[in-house]
């Protein structure tokens, strides 16, 4: 018998909570034998929709929380007054070690500051960065990091740079995964001063496969597998990812309704453009984990539904399988940061 | 009789030159007949070219520089040793009120170097700003800085928002122009330490109409008219519009080609697509203003055709009759920046 993995499910968070979330919650624990699904939440509601299905009852569990943290509150001062809330809740079960993991698809923001003054830190890790999986022309890559960590020092990224390695590696199965930082041009001398300062880190950095800058015209190619920035570029990147995309097939829309041909072919391409779009504004990989910290934190979308919830969930037992942050550990203890 | 407007064109820069350029020139000044084109570079190649058309011979003269700056030299450097370049001689013939304005396809490093070393800033500009014209669903905005200033202070974005201003009233013909700056939530507290010490000043500043902050989400949407950033965040909104789009068509053109009825699909929507791609890919608005140089300096694309060049040179001549360096000095003397 494999070892129980726990997984401690934010049940309110998210635009379709609780209905999505236990759904997801119902569908991962059918894969999985060893999984089991605490969900946090308020319980008559939770109850409510667990009815609607069969399961086995020794997988599912539901910790009582009564409130919940909006979308809109300040992260901080949520973290510090809602005590009865899912987040604060499930995130205690995992620094009291009795869960593993926290998934979440509510606010970001809470759940960055939940997961640093909550579970935190994993000794020697200076700031925990949130990465999540964008989608290339031919697969994925990971944009480490999109999280709080805004005015970013040199060594952040190199432990970015790592972490995100360890990752790609051991979670997404990529052998060597190449690894760039964003600048805006592919020469050494180029770039701002946290860049610059950064360039000569990595290279040096004996357990990365360093492939030097990437354009940032050439990240959804899948010009690099690992792709380091700090948090406000990692930002724009992935908000900029969603709006263009979207832009692009709005003005496309309109461009075939003007004539008789384009609606024709319209109607032809859709179910391949659908297909298209489902790619390149959606996570197909599951959440984004916040990377760093004592336990696992994973930040799913806040319009996930029950596929993406129950990706995210099962995403948690590769991660323990795989000893992750134990390889965090050892990979920033071998180092001289 | 309308007063005498003389451009300066780098006949050597850019993927088609001198083939494209020359033709460009050609082009401009059937359309204005106050304009004249100093096509600077080699002699015989530009002599040659120039022997293909029909045109009036007092429009065009020729200034010899025998030398080219190439893409990939280190621009400093560049602009140093090449005396007898096109874009230092052309640069020269600003300076000296020989010329109005310059145009290059060339070497953008050299370009933003060479503005500022060889024409020189208008007296209280801190740092020129480049300034292309982005493609949104609905228009256009001025996404200002995509030049060199990628370690940028709150004062210089200030100017950055009030330039861009000027230009996209006064040339694009925009009353009231909707200014933002980048950022990763709407929430004035957001952002990075540049972003939050700037906030407040753009908030403070009369003669601009400031919004707030602008999500790279809402960029492509049109969500303001000035896109206020520093140079790095810029460049990486730049290059991945670029690269987006262009994935996006590539994943959407394999995606037809699975099935017989996407490919017939494909086939019919093929005219619009070009027409959405040309909109999303390639500035129909002429070059990028180098801004606050005491001559017009415009960068263009390096893939240019005759086309690009042709609006390139065209809006310069906007940019002298609506006077909007004597606007910018304006604007800058009002403030108490």
């Amino acid at each position: 018998m494999s070892e129980k993995i726990i997984v401690a499910l934010d049940a309110m968070g998210g635009d379709f909570a609780p209905i999505e979330t236990v759904k997801g919650a119902i569908e991962a624990i059918k894969v999985e034998n060893s999984l089991h699904v605490s969900l946090v939440g308020r319980e008559d509601a939770i109850q409510s929709e667990l009815a609607k299905y069969e399961y086995n009852k020794e997988q599912i569990s539901i910790v009582n929380a009564t409130e919940v943290i909006e979308m809109a509150e300040p992260p901080v001062l949520a973290i510090r007054k809602k005590k009865d809330s899912s987040i604060v809740r499930a995130m205690q079960l995992v620094k009291e070690g009795k869960a593993d993991a926290f998934v979440s698809c509510g606010s970001t923001g809470a759940v960055l500051v939940g997961g640093q003054v909550l579970v935190g830190r994993i000794p020697g890790v200076e700031r925990p960065p949130l990465a999540p999986l964008i989608p290339t022309v031919d697969g994925f890559a990971l944009l480490i990091d999109c999280g709080a960590n805004v005015d970013a020092k040199p060594s952040n990224l190199v432990q970015f740079a790592k972490m995100g390695s360890i990752y790609m590696k051991n979670i997404m199965g990529i052998e060597n995964p190449r690894v760039g930082i964003v600048n805006i041009g592919a020469e050494e001398e180029k770039g701002n001063a946290l860049v610059k300062e950064t360039f000569p880190l990595l290279k040096a950095c004996p357990d990365i496969n360093f492939v030097g800058s990437v354009e940032a015209r050439e990240i959804p190619y899948g010009a690099v597998d690992v792709i380091v920035c700090d948090a406000f570029v990692g930002n724009v990147i992935l908000k900029l990812y969603e709006g263009v995309g979207g832009a692009f097939v709005k003005v496309m829309k309109a461009s075939m309704m003007e004539t008789a041909r384009g609606k024709i072919g319209g109607a032809l391409v859709k179910p391949g453009m659908k297909k298209v779009m489902s790619k390149f504004t959606s996570s197909e990989y599951g959440g984004a984990p916040l990377l760093g910290l004592k336990g696992l934190v994973v930040k799913s979308h806040g319009n996930s539904t029950a596929v993406e919830v129950k990706a995210s969930i099962l995403q948690c037992l590769e991660f323990k399988k795989n000893d992750i942050n134990g390889k965090i550990r050892e990979s920033l203890s071998t180092s001289e940061l």
